[in-house]
């Protein structure tokens, strides 16, 4: 089938290649021209048969809306804009009503895979309607791993979204998790080798899992982590998942205390604990280390 | 080669197959008799050709120390023993010492691998000096799955159930992950399908692992867990992970909160959470509920 | 000076007598006639001279929205409205655009004090121009605890919400403290007399506080805590504080591991806890509880 | 009465000086010359007329334990040790029956007032069987604050310690809320003057509390606290209070969210957020700070 797909950046780019490789005809729009296929959003319609299948790949938030608000311009009833990049579930009932009101359908589509995804395949979650769903199915089949699992039709609208959002709270406890671990690990005398315990997990044991091999790579690159900062950025879905927890009166211990971790990663000093040096100095004249 | 084994419960009778299924000789001692090889340690120990080498594998605690204590006076110069159990790496120092009184080598293991065990292949965390783990090690090689990982030396006397104490401590923090992102997806209405949005995380996503593969079939036995009460034992490694990182003030938030949900999974009634209701009687006048 | 109050509920209640009492005149209004002094808004307005000063004390949300736009329609400029409600502090930014549209002036004001306020007085947080905040002030003084401290002008429009909401985040921890600590003495046999330990710590101590002394009253009511569940409501504060503590990437581990206890302690059987005690179920074989 | 107080420093040489200006006599040993009144133990329990009491204020673990070691060899059935030190409370058993041996009674004291204590009284939770406490209560008058509260008989022996534990727990859980509290307003522009907040916040609130007033006096010094590093030691008590949280099963979220914070703000770089670079590095080619 024929399909659109709006940035072509690291992400965007890949799947283009992938979807390719699978016999589609993919037209792509980038601002970079470099990148592109077409010169405008506009091009890029008009290249294409109805009913149009449109995939939108760029930042969430403002990059996301100015797309979906063009598209809503220039598509016509019967098209179908799927947003595959990392909107907030929120943000996904409004795109699906501003373009409804056209006729245009809508589904919304969390993506994982990272640089792993052109080789191995994208892990999928959709929400939407199931004709919309229909429509772009070709594709989700031709981005998907080869196995039997990687994309599911997680729900209606909005739903593919709080699925990979929800996927990547789990990420970041699990990644806490082991992160943890070999802090621990790596603090005692006793235990001589972290990293080959690390990497004997990888067979027998209930932990075992992408990501420890993962870190088993990590410590093969550089054993006690010497290279790097500990320092994390985190990407919104944490925070979001969080937030959707609050909404839904659930207990996040685990994740809300991974996301925290990282606020904390990237203090250089950390203010709250300032305050409880204050305090031990005022009631106890506990020794306080002064800059 | 030959080992004698005490323990033949669960995992001690499921470990003597598959020691047996490798080609090595297994004398095994329970205190049920329909269970056991022969009549009494002693009996075990009078069987076994020197040097010897005796794998322990009985609750930890009061029942592993008298099993020590027996063969501390029944074994030779020369000899090695493996504990196996469960014991805490605190007890595993005094047990050496107390073996390397009588010129008895001294080994500790952690095991993984429950009731998966005799067909996959047990995941193994041994400790020692390199001459008694050299000893032990074809039972090792039978023990551990086939793969290319499975087992390591981690380390000096203590390391082995170190290590494997870390392993459950994050495996309590991955459980949590799950379970913290299953019951936000059961919280929503738009994910109509969570069942099918785990199974489809077992490809392509940065989350996949074996306790995922679990929760999927976990969730094909009962879609909803509605047979189930969320009560969580705990075994003890959980603990005693919290502890050894207070112990050398590592932060494990995520760990210790998925410790500390599982306490609060067994209280029917919080009595913290009657304290928080009782102050908010008292300030606010704000509703509260009586029993 | 006259002020117009709207909503006469608990606490608008309390305040107007506290008011009064001062020697201010009030005019109140509420939708339930045995409270009002006024039929309407509108009357309450005309019976103002103006410049006016109308205080709004309604639940946050919709009906204060409802308010403001009826007193936006109202007012004359020069006018001065007051929102002493719990409003999250993003709808306070909103309300002073809208008003000042009009001329109209907008201070918010996070009130503190409960069922104690009519005779200790109010805590009071505001926010809003120097100008508009001067209008209030002899209502704030006549609101406030007689000491010196009790209420401050924290900042900008917004400030004052935001500022009780932060207290209402910290009270949320102390009492979390007080719980947590009260729940361990009361496990340990060797501690006899709990209430007493709590009595004994209000002077002298560093955790003498107000909150202690409620938490005495509340065990000489009921020693044991045993006419109460544990079951706690949370207000939306302790929710906005870690919203926005997520929005400015501070972390808030006490805060927030008080406010899902809280989330937890609503619920009959906890779905997060049925996962972990599937999995376990799934992997070792571990006894679970079924229904 | 005539009391022996072995540990004269910052703690002991207060609490000297308040019993004296109580009217009581002490004789003071330390191994210091210069703060001493006597040359040996040996010598102070020679000046002291029998039934004699002998508080013994040094520092937890080996010098407390050698100090009761040497007392129960000078010391005659009928005299009592008091044990007023930071000793855990596990420690309190053994040296009561260690004591018991020699017909010599023993009392554990929690003592709370740093270097407030002398001009304020210090707040007192004791252990142990009802006589001996008797033979004590002249100098726990003399210690304790002059109002109604500040001194409490906790239980049986080592339930002092424990009290007092649980107190420096409660203490440090409420250090947190307010600290979190702090950074969190500084975070936002909209309120200008947290200092001023805080200030306010002392009548009227339900957090008003001696920390607070603490807190008040820092920001007064150092508004900011800029000259403070967010260092922040721990003593044993607040991991002790964990440790003994987990031996009972009880979930403690708050207070060992604030022993991690501590544990963290030791820490020029966190291992474990390397791991979580690292990891972050290899799925997602994402920025990683190197070094």
């Amino acid at each position: 089938m024929e399909l659109g797909l709006v940035g072509l950046g690291k992400m965007g780019g890949n799947m283009r290649e992938r979807i390719r490789r699978a016999g589609h005809t993919v037209i792509g729009y980038d601002r970079n021209p470099d990148l592109a296929d077409v010169h405008s959003l506009e091009e890029l319609v008009n290249r294409l048969q109805g009913p149009r299948v449109v995939w939108v790949m760029v930042p969430a938030g403002a990059a996301t809306q100015s797309t979906v608000d063009e598209l809503a311009a220039l598509l016509s009833p019967g098209d179908v804009v799927v947003d595959g990049g990392n909107s907030r579930w929120t943000d996904d009932e409004q795109h699906a009503e501003q373009l409804a009101a056209k006729g245009i359908g809508f589904v919304d589509c969390g993506v994982s895979g990272g640089v792993w995804g052109l080789e191995n395949g994208y892990a999928l979650m959709y929400g939407g309607d199931a004709e919309h769903v229909a429509r772009v199915q070709p594709i989700f089949d031709a981005l998907k791993p080869e196995g039997e699992f990687g994309a599911v039709h997680a729900g209606k609208v909005g739903a593919g979204h709080f699925a990979k959002m929800v996927h990547n709270g789990i990420e970041y406890a699990m990644m806490q998790a082991f992160a943890e671990g070999w802090e621990l690990l790596e603090a005692v005398d006793s235990v001589t080798d972290v990293r080959e315990v690390f990497r004997s997990w990888q067979e027998g044991t209930v932990i075992r899992s992408w990501l420890l091999d993962l870190a088993v790579r990590a410590l093969d690159d550089d054993e006690h982590l010497e290279k790097l900062r500990g320092y994390a950025a985190d990407s919104g879905e944490g925070r979001w998942t969080v937030e959707a927890a609050i909404d839904n009166a659930v207990p996040l211990p685990a994740i809300t205390a991974s996301l925290f971790a990282r606020f904390a990663s990237r203090q250089d000093d950390s203010p709250q604990m300032k305050m409880i040096a204050a305090l031990r100095n005022q009631f106890g004249g506990h020794a306080v280390e002064s800059k």
